[in-house]
């Protein structure tokens, strides 16, 4: 128990309204063919996440949607963060096997000794240099979309269409500050007030987004966008974490109809719901914060058998 | 923050096991008209309860449908327990007024200097003496509608039918350990296998109070009894409070199509939604409890207004 560092207690990173401010990425020079861009490289780079992490989880679900498996290898540190900070423990000998690291904070004091901010999920690391290159979770589905389009599997989803780069941009804006990290503002807000105004926040937008879903089968219309993949990461962990962890308790997704049956929708799809693991979502969120959780008791519930039932959204597409 | 204790912390309730073990009450002398009991008298009793507590509430609510409101008074403590324990601070000066006392444990060292268990609601004080006469939660009601009956009012209800009490002493036994404790054990377990002992055990009646009530209006038929009074003090607490604070989440009441319906119908009972604070509620459990819940944030959610939404538990009813 006391070996664990608690997800909530970062500090620095409350402000002084008792509000959650999330720190800046590091590492953030883009893949591209453009100088100083990262070259785009088949067996280059090493993707690093957990399952608990919905922004790692992201680029996780692009990787499979868009064949890259064989482009990028994946290494995955367990759901529960240790004071040390995410560990390799699922490998053997608890050592990831491409990079020899226990815990990921080591190859980010390997790239830059003076780094001291937290070491984050995902990471992409440069497996020649065996150096972080890359740890901007924002803009990481995106390149991978479009900086390595030449090695995507053929017929893959255009999950960024040129048309629609700009709604998508701004919508993502949206999606980022009210939702996906909106429930971590609520969750780790220290006052009273920081909680309610992200809480507010949220179930505005989640009720927008229910209303947007009724008359159309994903954000964007028939096909699945880059937006949807932002949008399913936070609504998979939301009963089984949020809800309760973080106290966004207005009502849990499976009372959102359109909502719900678009997350199942997108869960049976593959390359969601073969990455979700909600045995990992759990644990990390709940086993990876002492303070609240001071007997480091796993909830059973919610059951989670439902993300199979149907979700009869194909009648909601256009193009039949 | 620091100045309140953890409902969660009774470290002397807690076995070997982790298993939550409630303290035996030390003032169990019945009422009645036999030597050694306690004379029934109108005037003579003072209940003192906080609107979180299920066990008290119960009393509260027998007095009520009773009508015994005139004939025994009633003290009414914070829902937030402090680290002096139920406080009045609900009262002007923070007093009980009649009983001029600011924290309840000072009644029971008033009337045993060597009491050292907690100081719990219901506690019936004797205003003649100032002193406990009894804080036997769990007979409490039974002494109500048994020994007082002839303080009743005109067509008061029989919730203790003389040929129903085997079978509701049994039943009342049962819910106690499984359902009524049984989110408290599951809550305050210190090791995972006692937490999942709890839940097993809780979801399993519950399951079966599903059924039971798909066929009955009440859970002895037509009539309300005292069962129904101590299954409601959970029920109504359940999704405000025991399914994120407890970890009993495999589902919230509202997920029970009968135990839901059978919880508003009584909700929308006089003596029962009248004397439920779900704000009270809700800030007992959470904001009692400093140790996961560092911030002492309170949740907003869930919503409650549904608890006045049609039941259609009439049809239900066999004596039309």
């Amino acid at each position: 128990m006391t070996n664990k560092i608690s997800i909530h207690e970062e500090q620095r990173e409350i402000n002084a309204k008792g509000e959650f401010q999330r720190q800046k990425n590091r590492f953030d020079t883009p893949f591209g063919e453009n100088a100083g861009e990262l070259p785009v490289e088949s067996g280059r780079y090493r993707l690093l996440w957990a399952e608990i992490c919905p922004w790692a989880h992201r680029a996780v679900i692009v990787r499979e949607l868009l064949g890259l498996k064989d482009v990028i290898s994946l290494g995955t540190a367990s759901p529960v963060r240790t004071e040390h900070g995410w560990e390799f423990s699922l490998d053997e000998n608890g050592v990831d096997p491409v990079l020899n690291i226990r815990y990921l904070p080591e190859i980010y004091a390997q790239t830059d000794e003076e780094y001291t901010g937290r070491a984050t999920v995902p990471t992409v690391v440069d497996v020649q240099t065996k150096k972080v290159v890359n740890n901007d979770y924002f803009r990481l589905t995106n390149y991978l979309e479009v900086a390595f389009q030449k090695f995507h599997k053929k017929n893959a989803p255009d999950l960024y269409p040129r048309h629609l780069r700009k709604e998508i941009d701004a919508f993502n804006e949206i999606l980022f500050h009210d939702v996906n990290n909106g429930v971590y503002k609520a969750g780790f807000a220290r006052s009273q007030e920081a909680y309610e105004k992200a809480y507010d926040t949220l179930f505005e937008r989640l009720d927008e987004l229910e209303e947007r879903l009724g008359s159309s089968r994903y954000l964007f219309g028939d096909e699945i966008t880059d937006s949807d993949i932002r949008l399913y990461v936070t609504l998979v962990r939301f009963d089984a974490a949020y809800y309760s962890v973080f106290r966004v308790n207005r009502n849990r997704l499976i009372d959102f109809p359109n909502l719900w049956n678009y997350a199942k929708d997108l869960y049976q799809t593959k390359g969601f719901g073969n990455t979700t693991n909600f045995d990992a979502i759990k644990k990390g969120y709940q086993l990876g914060n002492v303070s609240s959780n001071p007997f480091n008791i796993l909830a059973k519930g919610p059951r989670v058998e439902n993300w199979l039932e149907p979700h009869n959204r194909e009648k909601l597409t256009k193009e039949v």
